[in-house]
This record gives C-alpha cells, sequence and structure tokens, in this order.
C-alpha cells in the first residue's frame, strides 16, 4: 500500500497551508489581554493536524490543472474552518483532550475559548475575502457561497447529534445515522474541499454533482473510522481520549449496531451507562461496554461499512472523475481514498 | 423631550425589518432535530428588542439621500449579528435571562445553543451575500468588509472583559474601561450601522473618519447607561436580571469608581464578593454592593460621564454631521442620541 506516500505529501501540503495561515493570523499586540485572544487562535492551528481537508483541495485543484498559488488562501481558509469549529465542538461535547493537548476551553475556561473560536472564524472569512484579489470578485463569491453551504450543513449534522444525546434518544437507525454523517462529515470533509478545489482550477459546474456523490459515500467512510478509532485507536496517534465517544454517549455506527444485536439485559445496561453524564460514568462500566462491542463485533461491522463505502466512492472516482483529470493524479487520489478509511490517526 | 417619537419610530423600522428576517430564516424542516434547530435560530429575534442598531442603519441610510429598499437587507443581517452574538454572550456571561424570557441555553443547554449561534452567524453571511442582488458586488464586498472589521472589534472587547473576569484582574482603569467599550459595544451598537447605513446611500469615504469618532464616543456613552440599567433598571423593561454584573463580577465604570471611593474595608468586602463565582454569592451581598453604590454616588458618577459623552457626540455631529445630511433628520438623529443615553430600557 502506499499510504505512507499519501502520509509524506499531505504533510508536505500542510507546510504551505501552514505557511499562509501563520503569516495571516495576528501575532502580538500591545494591549495584553488582545495578545492573549491572539495566542489563543494560534492555539489549534499550531497543533499538528492531518491536513487531510486543505490537502484534498490542493490535490483536486492541482487534479483538475489549478496551480497552487490559486488554491492556497482557500485551503488554508478552511484549514481555519476546522480549527474554529473543533474549539466550538470541544465545548459541546466536554472533550478534554485535542491532537494530543489539553482542549482550548480546559486551559482557559469556557468563555474565553468560546469567543476565540468565534474570533478565529472572522478570520477564516476574512482570509476567504482575500479571494478577490486572487482570484476575482466572481470566483471569490462562488467559493464564500460553497463555504456558507458546507457552515449550514456542518451545524446541522451538530445539531441532530448534540440534539440525540440532549434528548436521550437511542431509536436511532443506520439510516439516520448516515444522514447526520453527511451533514456533519462529508461536506466539511470531503466534498467541499474538493469542489472548491476543482472549481478554482476551472472545473466545468458539472463536476460538483459527481464530486457531491463521490463525497458523500467518503465523507460517511471517514466518520465511521473516526468513530472506530475513538473506540480502538492509540491516544498517542489519535491526539483524543480513547473511547470517549462513549463517555460523551455519542450515537456511532458502532453502538447502533451493538444495540441490534445484545440482549436486553445487555442493552438495558449499555444504556443505563451511555444516558448518565460524563462526571457520573465509571471507567470500568466503559470497559464493560467496549467488552460488549468486541463480543457483537460491532467495529468489525462498522468497518465492513467504511470499506463498503470507499468502494462505491472510488467507483465514481473512476466512472466519472479519473477521465477528466490529470492523469498522474489519478492514482495518488485513489491512495488518498485508502488513506482515508485505513488510516490510524 | 421627544424621545417617545424616536420610540415609535424604531418600532416602525424594526417591524420592517422583522419582516425582513423572518422571511430569510428557514422555517420548518422535515427532519425533526432540524426543525428544533430552526426554531431555535428563530428564537432570540422574535422577542422584541429595541431595533436601536437596524434602525440607526435606515435612518443614517436616509439622512444621507437612500432608499429603504436598498438598505434593509443589511440592517437586517447586523440585527443578526446581535442576536447570534448575544446567544453567545449569554452562555459566556453565564446569565440567566434574555429579553425578559430565559436564555437561549437555559432552554436547551449548552452545546445546543453554542451551536444555534453558530448557525445563525451563517445566517448573517448568507444575508450579507444576497447584497450582489442588491447593491452590486463591489458595494456587497465593501459592506462585507465593514461587518468584519466590526466583528473583529466585538469579539476583541468581548475577550477583553471576560479576560478580566477569569484573571481576577481590578487594577483596572477608567481608559482601560473605554477602551474596553470601544471595541465591545462602539462599533457594532453606532458606527458599523451609521456607515454601513451613510455608505449603502453613496456618502463619501471621508464621512467614515466623521462617523468613527461620532460613535466611539457615542457607543461608550450607550455601554455606560446599559451598565446603569443593568443596576438600577426595572426588570420588566430592562428584560435581564437586575444587578446581573455584579452577579457576573464584570468590571463596569460604576464598579470602577466605587472602588476608587471607597474605604479598604469596603473594597475588601466589594472585591471578595465580586471575585466569588455567581453560585457562591448571596443576595444580601449583592444588596451591601448596591448599598456602597449608592453611599458613593457612583451611578451618578458613570452618568455625568455618559452625558458628557453624548454632549461631545452631539458636537461632533454638529459640526460635521449635520451639514452633510437631508435636514429632516437632524432633529431625529439628536433625539435619537438622547433616547440612546436616557433610555430606561
Amino acid at each position: 500500500m502506499d499510504n505512507p506516500d499519501v502520509f509524506t505529501l499531505l504533510k508536505a501540503l500542510k507546510a504551505d497551508v501552514d505557511r499562509v495561515i501563520f503569516d495571516f493570523l495576528p501575532s502580538t499586540h500591545t494591549t495584553p489581554e488582545i495578545d492573549l485572544l491572539y495566542r489563543m487562535m494560534r492555539d489549534y492551528p499550531s497543533r499538528s493536524g492531518k491536513g487531510l481537508r486543505p490537502g484534498l483541495l490542493l490535490l483536486f485543484n492541482r487534479a483538475y490543472g489549478g496551480n497552487d498559488n490559486r488554491a492556497l488562501n482557500t485551503a488554508a481558509a478552511l484549514e481555519l474552518f476546522q480549527n474554529w469549529i473543533v474549539i466550538h465542538d470541544d465545548i459541546e461535547d466536554q472533550s478534554d483532550l485535542r491532537r494530543g493537548l489539553p482542549a482550548l476551553h480546559i486551559k482557559h475556561g469556557i468563555p474565553l475559548a468560546l469567543n476565540a473560536g468565534d474570533a478565529l472564524a472572522g478570520k477564516m472569512w476574512e482570509m476567504l475575502l482575500r479571494n478577490r484579489e486572487i482570484l476575482g470578485a466572481e470566483k471569490a463569491m462562488q467559493i464564500f457561497e460553497e463555504f456558507l453551504f458546507m457552515y449550514s450543513q456542518t451545524t446541522s449534522g451538530q445539531h441532530i447529534e448534540l440534539g440525540w444525546v440532549s434528548a436521550a434518544r437511542w431509536d436511532i437507525t443506520e439510516e439516520d445515522y448516515f444522514n447526520m454523517c453527511r451533514h456533519k462529515t462529508a461536506w466539511y470533509t470531503v466534498i467541499t474541499p474538493a469542489w472548491t478545489g476543482a472549481l478554482i482550477a476551472g472545473a466545468p459546474r458539472a463536476t460538483r454533482d459527481i464530486i457531491v456523490r463521490f463525497g458523500m459515500d467518503l465523507g460517511v467512510a471517514f466518520q465511521i473510522q473516526d468513530d472506530i478509532l475513538n473506540l480502538a485507536g492509540d491516544v498517542d496517534k489519535y491526539g483524543k481520549e480513547i473511547a470517549g465517544d462513549l463517555w460523551e454517549g455519542k450515537r456511532t455506527l458502532v453502538v447502533i449496531d451493538l444495540l441490534g444485536k445484545c440482549s436486553s439485559d445487555e442493552r438495558r445496561y449499555v444504556l443505563d451507562t451511555l444516558n448518565k453524564p460524563r462526571e457520573s460514568k465509571h471507567p470500568e462500566e466503559i470497559g464493560e461496554i467496549l467488552r460488549l462491542i468486541k463480543k457483537h463485533e460491532s467495529i468489525k461491522y462498522a468497518a465492513r461499512i467504511s470499506q463498503a463505502l470507499a468502494k462505491n466512492a472510488r467507483q465514481i472516482f473512476t466512472d466519472s472523475i479519473d477521465g477528466a483529470i490529470i492523469p498522474e493524479y489519478r492514482k495518488i487520489i485513489l491512495n488518498l481514498i485508502d488513506f482515508i478509511v485505513n488510516r490510524e490517526l
């Protein structure tokens, strides 16, 4: 498998994106309080991430004949989107860790972290406004529209997921889960990166529909793999609390599958535990749920679905994208699909 | 005093703005979870507010010869700004009441409310993008820039204020407080409304600097009056918890003045009380601080400063704005200044 190469490629692209981000974000301010705000805004961007989303954008831009110089600003804005939204996400999920370090609200409290997330979101829009000079007003506005659509999908998906937890709902079908992932993950992880990259390169409008179908499947596959790593990953690689989703009571494909397979006694135990607030849960209870997940092979099941979705995405790529792009990027994008569903981080 | 007329005028303008907002915001969705998100997004906008900011925008637009039809969309976006930012603000300040009703995070919990604030912010940007059709791409982008500048000033000001609370800092001078208010309040309450209104009407660029000076003074005057109402207002009119700023430990001009005047014993009592987390404070302690504020006449002092700033704003208006606008709006804007510093809500 060529995945190590994909990893190296993403890393190189991310270095370019980071340069743009850190050139752009304000660094110091004479008012000490605002200086702290600036440090908080640079905190998550300076933690090492995979750079998958800006990488996808730049690779699709290249694949459709585009030049990095025209796409880097948008790739950087996309990376800022990921960064500010996870500041808010960490507050909403009460997550303690992000990329191996304490979450921003753990370091500075919820009020300052929430506001720093808002401030960073402002920088994302400022960055997109710079596209006027790089791409002209018309294309800059189109990208704005794409970001707004992604933004609306992501907040809707986030709302669906948080709403289930808040209403203690467990009557979630696999289709409910897929629908939530399509909103929460597919747009901002695959569809918008790939399509805005292609758009900047000048790809025809019809390409959008194909990338939407491609990204729906690949995005959900990504989310399932993320859920799996959350339960079975290595904390040093994954950078978040292992089994954090169980502590947070999240509805994942793994848990939905478990609930469909386990005995009524087991089901009661799982639901009683997951419905408790985080601070009332015990490590042994989480351990018992992990044991049941293993017993009922729910991770294996979820991995199978993720692989099947990736296969669909590969098929759409081969049928409808492959022929329209520069040949040398065919293999690279196929490798990227493998990376997304087989990654360990 | 003609203030009742200003109130009636603002009310009529707000009705026009509300019509645009509720035409624009999504109302129902077949997915019940997303339907709840939409209801949450419409919650604050449907509570009766003063409509001061969109009113200022529309009046300055008219005063410079503009037509409401071209400015209403931007006024509505400004009203959305106010609404989503106070959703986040209420979480950051742990406020229980907003416009006389429970705050959104009290009704739905912090995670859903935080996310609904983000979703509503997205709608604000979508609304501003519609200015392309109304005002053309160039002016639409200029307004975007103005909103981004306002956004950055507001989040910086909010950060300064929250940072003082978080660091338990009380070595705040009056100038520190004014600086915080200029960031947190002046831009989004006066400068950006007035200037974008004028901009849409076609006012020359040089007008911006004048409105900035005008709005700095009037914006700080507004904030001081808001602080006073928070301590001395009528909850039915004001719509927020009375003395909420003391419960939240906010640094206001009233408290800064009190700390400068009171005895060292009194000072220790005030600081010990204000530094305690909200849930450890007792009503009698807050009552005692209110008594000290009365004893040292700190509300009177703050009101005097607010009036002096309003006088400056009036002077700038008479010297540099009055001559450039349609005569019938001179008296209206002067009345509006009076309303801002003498209002009881």
